[in-house]
């Protein structure tokens, strides 16, 4: 961790603002960088003492930076990835903390020179809230984060220490395989529960208990985020989003031919594998 | 409620224990009777110390009783009705918990004699768990009851008095009502979750995250009691799959022609009204 000595975050909110609390704890020499795309968002960040610094020229914000962090939606990501492609400085990290990887993975190969190391990151932490007023130097503790890197490479390690210092465990996944399994654990979650609250009668709200609560608590989730995640993981999510509309048809049709039998079957073994799912989780519950 | 001196409850679970103890609070004059299908049900409801008596045989745990709580899965309910139907003396009062009403009530009006009154009732609560054991005297506090019964009966009246007792607000409603309602705001809700559950790879499980959580926590629900439940609402259920399903595949087309203005219009309306669905729901949340 010597080697950094000053980090530029790009997208202060919650993930970005928790990041910088978190960092700073545990080093508090290193300093801290926002940008701010406005200058209304530079006084709000200035108030909030989250990081260090915030700054409004983004040339300045991470050209003597030694680590970059992109915390935004995806193609706000793979935008600055373009940005600050030539204002970076030899031998500089860039990290992102987006919830897809292969499209943030391409646009850092095709916009960052060779002398700059890309590392994707993928903590599966979040919250209800979003925001960097919401920020808290403990979202990551305990989190599980996936990053898509050469384990091999040097920077790689040096980012994989610093999540290991802020409390998470590190996995090393390819891209591909990330964003197929997101699609299906967590992707496929949020449209479905988009697609609930979508379809329940507002006149009916008002009789809804838990069941309707849990199912739908995660479609309070940011709009701008989750259509670059849908976008920039379709193929995915589009398969998988079949593969649930094959089980509901399934269960259609067993109701409708009175198979009692077969859907006492079936809900049984899907309890089976609900209360493996409860064993099987690597970590502590992360929202989001 | 001088009327009632002797409650007998078939289907000693986890609503009819708790119902049993809620009651016995209030008026620990009352005699409470469980009935046991087998001896070993006999033998460890008589150790829980949930109602005051365990009964083997039907027609001895009916013939006096002047409030009759059917507590079982739907089919079982319409079971119990036909087999009490001969046994119970004239202005009993028969009541069930049950989920989906319009076969109960039917049910009820085929197999009960006139000078016996049927109150359908669906107290909206529960829990992660099931079973006598679990049964809790504050279940029902604070819930809401759906009861599906004339108003103006004196039957209804007095039901209506016993659930205020133990803590429910009570609506009315009636039973084809009632189904459409619970299909919308329950029991698709379960669908999707036993679904959801069905659908994710297992070797996926170790990176779920609260958002596969929160949808897949109802999907450890009794089996015998949720094919019951499918299967005597059909008709509603069937109806708002398909619904649910198309909003899923308009998610699909709208992601795969990258319409990202359109995605992000839905989802912010999505969002208000998740938002006014916690504004609106009328109770704590029940489980279940």
């Amino acid at each position: 961790m010597e080697r950094i000595k000053k980090i530029s975050i790009l997208g202060v909110g919650l993930m970005g603002g928790s990041f910088a609390l978190s960092l700073k704890k545990i080093f508090p020499q290193i300093e801290i960088i926002g940008y701010a795309r406005s200058r209304k968002t530079f006084q709000r960040l200035s108030q909030l003492n989250v990081v260090d610094k915030v700054e409004l020229d983004l040339k300045q914000c991470v050209c003597d930076s030694d680590l970059i962090v992109l915390a935004a939606p995806i193609y706000a990501i793979t935008d600055y990835l373009k940005q600050i492609g030539p204002y970076l400085k030899k031998e500089a990290i860039v990290i992102d903390l987006g919830s897809t990887k292969e499209q943030i993975g391409e646009a850092a190969k095709k916009y960052l020179a060779k002398n700059v190391d890309f590392v994707g990151c993928h903590p599966l932490s979040g919250s209800d809230k979003s925001g960097a007023e919401f920020s808290s130097p403990k979202l990551y503790q305990g989190s599980l984060c996936i990053v898509t890197a050469d384990a091999n490479k040097k920077a790689t390690q040096i980012i994989k220490n610093l999540w290991q210092k802020l409390g998470a465990k590190v996995i090393f996944m390819d891209a591909l395989s990330h964003d197929k399994i997101l699609s299906s654990v967590s992707h496929v979650m949020h449209l479905v529960s988009f697609s609930l609250t979508d379809f329940v009668p507002r006149n009916y709200l008002k009789f809804a208990q838990a069941s309707f609560k849990d199912l739908t608590r995660i479609s309070n989730s940011p709009a701008n985020v989750w259509a670059d995640i849908f976008i920039s993981n379709k193929k995915n999510i589009i398969k998988d989003a079949s593969k649930v509309i094959e089980i509901l048809k399934r269960f259609q049709s067993l109701i409708k031919k009175n198979k009692k039998e077969e859907i006492i079957s079936l809900i049984e073994k899907i309890n089976r594998k609900q209360k493996l799912s409860r064993c099987q989780r690597t970590t502590g519950y992360a929202r989001g």
